[in-house]
């Protein structure tokens, strides 16, 4: 053969995105990425689940979707069930869709509802997965502004007011009201009302996002889903990525069957790998409550690990927002700094954070802002990984001048 | 609550697809859909898969894509370069994708080639799931006409011939060389060649799906894949729906990194799960050929059993085409049979089957034919289904007229 690579690109069509690049391994200091704490992932009692699922059920892989239907193994989707019931769910599997993560339950969502063009309103600091898919697929998304208890309901019934107004019904406002990505936040009781009152008035669907909804740290009252307070007006999306293992793709959909009945048609492959299923059904259906309180115990001591770390290297020039669960922090320093050109240095040291651009609505309110997990790296990682982006903060930008109380010199003075 | 439903249906996107129909169940006899035979799912051989992989790598699976990429998991890609070495090729690690069932594969050729109104080739008789996506893209697919030795490639020569005429260089040639689903034929040697110069002759990329591949009736001689002879001009999918377990949704696509690198851009999800896929490089990474030549040798006990039954039942009404390795037989009933007016009647008597017209890129010349899977049913099954729908048959055509040797009456007569 001569010559060498694929003889065709010339056919390739038009507007594809950039060619990825070959996986490099992950750096040092990883505080990106939603992964969870390598330590906490229950060898044991995963061994003894696919050892009872396979012995069960194991004869049932040779049909597509073990011979569940496209919803999902039924056995899931009854775990699922009793454990919205903790978020003030009532349904019956029938609701329940099982996703490849929630991101498939975003792509659902999106599917049924958008057309390009359409308009959408996010929290103006959001989950960067959904975002990029938007843009991506050419819907225009307004920014509701978050206060600490999450989206600020007056602002929002002004920009729902605004988009009538111009004639605009938005196709839906994406929420993550308990353990809100970036900010960490939980919306009380009664400002869920009145989201829904608004959005109701407006005549807007709910997309609510519950990922993190069940790590909170400990003995924490946390308020119903918004779904459970209004089924007819919210579809609900979840994940087993944070409370059990991200590279296991599993997530769920709870949605009245008429909008559930519409994700279903549009999805195009042939459900989710049923092992894994079986396996998470398994052993959440006997050790959920458990694994999430240790898992939440272990995450909160890492936050505070990470929270103290900042302190003690950034001073009063970092702002955290302290999250009431989950798994990230999200901050702010001095607004002379622009996050965006650190990432390329902070990489050089090693270190990968998510600049806050990438997680807002529109740039600019997030130029000093990043996030930063802490659940992957170990609390001497943490502590080691924050100093060292306190230097490389303070090369690239003079601050922090101060760091564990020593005045810190540029390189070379 | 006043009311019931999803109260905003008159926001969905125009042009869904009709509402999914709750599932409800399979049929007695279940002759469609890939399905494979349960008493060969190897569930000791799973447990101290799952169990061995767990226990090596459980851990990494707090990491999305258990921190090896966005091509899968580096065990399951290293048995799948050492598997591909079986049909003849010789690739990297980095050549390999793992997708979620060959289905996933199709989607991402399919986005990095196609657009709406772009031009693809396909045997005239070819996979449902392939066309299907295709019609819903808007693409346009123009039949390349088979024999007993697949594409037959003067005609296809004749075929790129009119259509550089008419300015229109094709996307690709789909062809399913090696168990062709649904005819089961295996192209000689020869023929490869043959094909892969007159698609090089008019500048077209060649997608081989070798689903089937592994599943050859035992001992016969198999000609390489079309990809071994021509990397730079192929790109080649698989599965382990076939070979192990459709319920888990595991396949791969092998091509060169140009192609490679825009395949691992287009994709939107997060990766394949983890589990199934460390599950399956443990177990295959032993017991691959062990697997498969009992897997084989099983499904063709189960076709003899289903040409047996139908010779009984139809005679000389029907024509199959006898496959050489697979889990389905393509047959052919008299002109006057118009196989879509049977499904309904077939389905009310507990049968199911894949209609021709669903598995041909034009309706009329698979009018009267059908493809039966024999994978699932057990011997039992399969003799008492295809009498079944013998009987079906002649009440709604007059065919076959004489079953078992015994002269048919109409009922009621």
């Amino acid at each position: 053969m001569s010559g060498s690579g694929f003889a065709y690109t010339n056919l390739f069509a038009r507007s594809l995105p950039a060619p990825a690049l070959r996986f490099a391994g992950y750096p040092k200091y990883n505080f990106i990425g939603g992964h969870n704490d390598p330590t906490l992932i229950p060898v044991d009692g995963l061994i003894a689940a696919a050892t009872a699922a396979l012995r069960k059920e194991g004869p049932k892989l040779a049909m597509y979707t073990a011979a569940q239907g496209a919803q999902g193994y039924l056995g899931l989707r009854e775990f699922v069930k009793s454990k919205a019931r903790r978020r003030g769910i009532d349904c019956s599997t029938d609701d329940i869709l099982i996703t490849a993560g929630s991101g498939q339950g975003i792509d659902l969502v999106n599917a049924v509802l958008l057309e390009p063009g359409d308009t959408v309103i996010l929290e103006e600091f959001s989950y960067q997965g959904a975002i990029n898919k938007l843009k991506r697929d050419g819907q225009k998304i307004v920014a509701a502004p978050l206060d600490e208890d999450g989206i600020k309901v007056d602002a929002l019934g002004e920009i729902l007011g605004r988009l009538k107004r111009d004639g605009t019904t938005p196709k839906y406002i994406y929420t993550i009201p308990t353990v809100q990505n970036p900010t960490g936040s939980i919306m009380p009781l009664a400002r869920r009302r009145q989201l829904i009152a608004v959005a109701q008035e407006y005549g807007v669907p709910i997309f609510e996002d519950e990922c993190y909804a069940d790590l909170i740290w400990g003995g924490r009252e946390v308020p119903p889903a918004l779904y459970s307070l209004d089924p007819q007006h919210v579809v609900h999306i979840g994940s087993f990525s944070k409370t059990l293992a991200p590279a296991l793709r599993l997530g769920y959909a709870i949605a009245d069957w008429d909008f559930m009945s519409r994700m279903i048609a549009c999805r195009s492959d042939s459900g989710c790998g049923a092992l894994e299923q079986m396996v998470v059904a398994e052993y959440f259906s006997q050790h959920f409550g458990e694994h999430v309180d240790e898992l939440s115990e272990t995450l909160k001591g890492k936050l505070d690990t990470m929270v103290e770390a900042l302190e003690r290297e950034f001073g009063t020039a970092v702002e955290p927002w302290i999250p009431k669960g989950g798994i990230f922090l999200w901050m702010k320093l001095p607004d002379q700094v622009d996050i965006m050109k650190l990432v390329q240095p902070a990489a050089a040291a090693g270190i990968a954070l998510n600049p806050g651009p990438e997680w807002s609505v529109e740039a600019a309110p997030a130029r000093s802002r990043l996030r930063l997990c802490f659940a992957l790296a170990s609390k001497e990682e943490i502590r080691a990984g924050v100093a060292e982006f306190a230097r490389v903060c303070y090369e690239q930008t003079g601050i922090p001048v101060r760091s564990a109380n020593v005045q810190r010199a540029r390189a070379g003075e």
